[in-house]
């Protein structure tokens, strides 16, 4: 059974699977982020930084293997066979004044800590070839549960992921060495603000 | 009738629908490329800078909107209704020594000039806005015919796309204004000697 990056599966719920039912419940539990998934979030907030010409971030398309497509007569081509990869990074990047930006978006229903299973081998080891290029790169860490946001350094998560026995970051690890972010509406998640402080840390 | 970015189509020849006998006929016309495509060469190219460390560039995956998907008991989900959509990127984009990389790859067999229709609106718009954030842009154009490939800049492309009936650049405008580069073995295509000079030139 090959693994999936969650990111693909998001991506596919995102589309077309997500039960209305759960973001009502959501809802319900904290209106700050207005029922909206993580990635909605993001994906509304990059909609906004890019018409404001602030930053150009996307998020990557699911990868898929196709094997068949059919060319109906007077009308687009249909994929009738096609299998979901293993994706080789991690779910966004982009430029903002100058900087490549990469970045991971997780989230958890959990209300005290965050489980490093969560994230797979190959966006940790996306993330350190992207450090090691010295792009600024990051992972945005929902608590669905608490409508509770957080940017953490990708360090602080491959250190944690790297670190034998360990299975999770705890609520107090990351709220410690994270930017909370705080839901708004535009954008909804201001992420950026985020960034503004890591290149700052890096400048000093 | 949806137009889909020639990169998509490029993407699903380069997987599944390759006709051999076209390779093998370049193949006698020019032995630089061993007769890859042009985007074979940049995706050996950028494996081998993974591989070394030098660079961390990734060709976007073709985006699909997926519709229908089956979960066939102990074997693997099959996506069974799905349409290409349009991408609102370039094909590739990455990072280098802190630099944001973005680039569209486009071929021709034309011996004389590249034709601009080769390039959509999504990515002359894409390239303007990774500009505008100060990114590397540029795009990698292969005059199949004769074996010469160019990093032309992002703006030389734009320039003459947004000039009202200009349909084409003669090779004389590209190989005045671009960096040509010699097909090698490793890398395949070494696009990053191009990539240095316009760091350089942004320098000075």
């Amino acid at each position: 059974m090959v693994k999936y990056p969650s990111g693909s599966h998001a991506a596919i719920n995102g589309q077309i699977f997500k039960p209305h039912s759960k973001r009502r419940a959501r809802k319900e539990i904290n209106f700050s982020d207005r029922g909206m998934t993580l990635e909605q979030q993001i994906n509304e907030s990059n909609k906004y930084y890019l018409e404001k010409g602030i930053a150009v971030v996307h998020k990557k398309p699911t990868p898929v293997q196709i094997v068949k497509v059919d060319y109906p007569k007077r009308s687009r081509a249909v994929i009738r066979e096609a299998y979901f990869r293993q994706a080789s990074t991690t779910d966004y990047n982009g430029v903002y004044k100058g900087y490549y930006l990469d970045f991971e978006a997780k989230e958890t229903k959990n209300k005290t800590n965050f489980p490093l299973k969560n994230f797979h081998q190959h966006q940790i080891v996306h993330l350190e070839q992207c450090l090691a290029q010295a792009g600024i790169c990051f992972t945005l860490i929902g608590f669905t549960s608490l409508g509770r946001y957080f940017a953490l350094p990708a360090s602080i998560v491959i250190d944690a992921w790297r670190t034998p026995n360990k299975s999770s970051l705890t609520l107090e690890e990351i709220s410690t060495q994270a930017v909370e972010l705080q839901s708004g509406f535009r954008p909804t998640l201001p992420y950026l603000e985020a960034v503004d402080k890591f290149i700052a840390g890096r400048r000093n």
